[in-house]
């Protein structure tokens, strides 16, 4: 199929590379958002993406809605929280301080607990901070993409119930969902916001949210309504309740071939027990970081425990700069994302190992993108210590 | 093509049929969001954009988001206006309604000037409701796909500049661009906001505006920040800036997959001269209008001058309600759409004539629509007078 026609390997930490069967679900022919076939592939994939976080608490609420992981933000600080509320964002990365931008356009007051980059707010920071003032909210980057710093977001939990039940534990998992195991109800988390385009392995467009039974008793016990219309949960929940009962309902069109290739790589990845799929990311993530280390590279994670098993960020040597090393190793046939947190964007690089390049054993997308690196680096002069 | 197998044709008004070729631009090989081929398709998009509207004005600023046309009321609400400021909203359906409420949920004070159903505000009541209060904004329904009620917004912002000429005119135009003549300059409009998936031809996923540079300037002086985060212009400013310059540029992950099938469909639609288009919709409409009045049946929009050129909604005969009807016309291989005016939504039906249904001379759909409503009705008893 010509889709799929000779290309380099999307090695960035999303988009991703998608499977031919999802893609060619994006053209299936146009189908009424409100007809039967539809309300049932979007009420079976609601239901698969409850699977897909571990949740069979029926008081989970699934949103999946018209677009980006940005828009989750939205979701979060237009309902959970209300104009005055304090919240606590730990900061790993760029997506924090974009994340306190959002809270504050709605009016929440927002204090962040910053890590140096590469490394991750430790626990007794948190909890010291919980101890000094009431959050009604706690967000976590899950994976930071600026930075490929995974946070330890099941004892981050632990200790919020414990110091601040009240709290609710907000997992921003754009970068985690599909790629790291995450037990929602295990976990007792609140909400997690995610997007399509990184390890669930659909195109980008789609918005994804788990809210928990708490979360959405907190949003119907606000004073205040929600304070957007778009990322309105009062506007959407009787939605996603009737799709997911396989009924027809309407507030803004859906986005239906982004939803018809949710359904196609949610059946696929539900179609195998989950820990072989994290497991495969382990060992694909394990892979791509040895080489690294093998060619003398330091990643931006130093330490093993903070290291994502979905992306690798990578220090460029001898003080190069990403524009001098990325084309040499697109012309190898594969894309590495350049650096993305605001401080040292020019000096490393991002390798993403999510889905199927890393669940699909034809395809040898991580080993390309190893020696892609290993010799674009050699074409700059760099000698392999 | 698989995807493009034997279905039903979708003449609904939106999502209406796509083209084969759109279809396969959906499942187009997955791309960096932020690599020079993307940029360059987002780019031109951008910029098709533009003349879809005819606009030459260096000023007018398009922005291409994931969403709905719902986001677009968001964007208006959030960025074009500020809480305390009044806007006169027309009314002749549903849809404004909607706005009217995204309108208050950013604290935005609304009147509505109604008009009864299948009607549209009379350009003298304008007028009287512009002398009376001062309004930042006035929005109309360019097409009210409730009703299939037509606006005269070129009219409507001749009266605008006349009586109120600081008033910025706010065209919610989903269910017009691309079936109805817009000349964005000439007429002196300030926003045109659309979705993809009606007159575009695009699959539904995306939020389109047009601003002028008025409606620029005026998101400029605001004394508040914008009320959004997701739906901030100045959050996308720069984006859309930068992809139009076909530079890279992050915010949020575009949709990449949508927009390389919007960048195919406006690229056939731009190949020929829009007055072709917009006749063969108003030759498809009269097709469609005149067979239902053949079959004796009634439009919410009774007057000539207030009907749409993409859809045609019908009263049905003899107190029969939609879901009696409806099964039949499908059995006959067409989609037709309930209604959606919440004061009648089951005593009547809608059809929508949009996009390759009319421009394509190979389908026969608009014919097999007529058809299967002819026969449809007939097998629950309705004579033709």
């Amino acid at each position: 199929m010509s889709s799929q026609a000779e290309h380099p390997a999307l090695m960035i930490p999303g988009p991703i590379e998608f499977d031919d069967a999802v893609l060619q679900s994006m053209g299936h022919f146009s189908q009424s958002h409100v007809g039967p076939p539809f309300c049932n592939t979007f009420g079976e994939a609601l239901t698969m993406f409850r699977k897909l976080l571990q949740t069979t608490d029926p008081a989970s609420q699934p949103f999946i809605v018209s677009g980006s992981g940005t828009l989750g933000w939205d979701f979060v600080a237009a309902n959970l929280v209300e104009p005055g509320d304090h919240v606590l964002v730990l900061h790993t990365g760029y997506f924090a301080d974009s994340f306190a931008d959002c809270f504050e356009t709605y009016g929440v007051k927002v204090t962040q607990l910053k890590a140096p980059i590469g490394d991750r707010p430790q626990l007794p920071e948190v909890e010291k901070a919980l101890k000094e003032n009431k959050y009604k909210i706690i967000t976590v980057t899950h994976v930071d993409t600026s930075t490929g710093v995974l946070s330890e977001v099941q004892k981050l939990s632990e200790l919020v119930h414990r110091v601040s039940p009240e709290t609710l534990i907000v997992d921003d998992a754009v970068c985690a969902v599909g790629s790291e195991e995450i037990c929602f109800d295990d976990w007792g988390l609140d909400v997690v916001l995610t997007a399509s385009q990184k390890g669930i392995g659909c195109p980008p467009g789609l918005c994804l949210l788990m809210c928990s039974g708490r979360a959405m008793e907190s949003f119907k016990n606000r004073k205040t309504p929600p304070s957007s219309y778009f990322a309105s949960m009062k506007n959407w929940l009787p939605i996603m309740q009737n799709y997911e009962a396989k009924k027809p309902s309407y507030f803004a069109t859906p986005p239906t071939q982004l939803i018809n290739a949710l359904h196609t790589t949610l059946t696929q990845i539900l179609s195998r027990p989950l820990s072989e799929r994290f497991a495969a990311h382990r060992e694909a993530s394990q892979r791509a970081k040895q080489a690294v280390a093998s060619m003398g590279l330091k990643q931006l994670a130093e330490k093993p425990e903070n290291q994502a098993n979905g992306m690798t960020a990578i220090y460029l040597p001898n003080d190069l700069k990403a524009p001098e090393v990325l084309p040499n190793i697109l012309k190898r046939g594969v894309i590495f994302a350049g650096g993305l947190h605001r401080e040292i964007a020019p000096k490393y690089i991002r390798l993403g190992h999510m889905g199927v390049s890393v669940t699909d054993p034809k395809r040898r997308d991580v080993d390309k993108a190893i020696e892609a690196l290993r010799e674009g680096l050699g074409e700059v002069g760099y000698k392999i210590p």
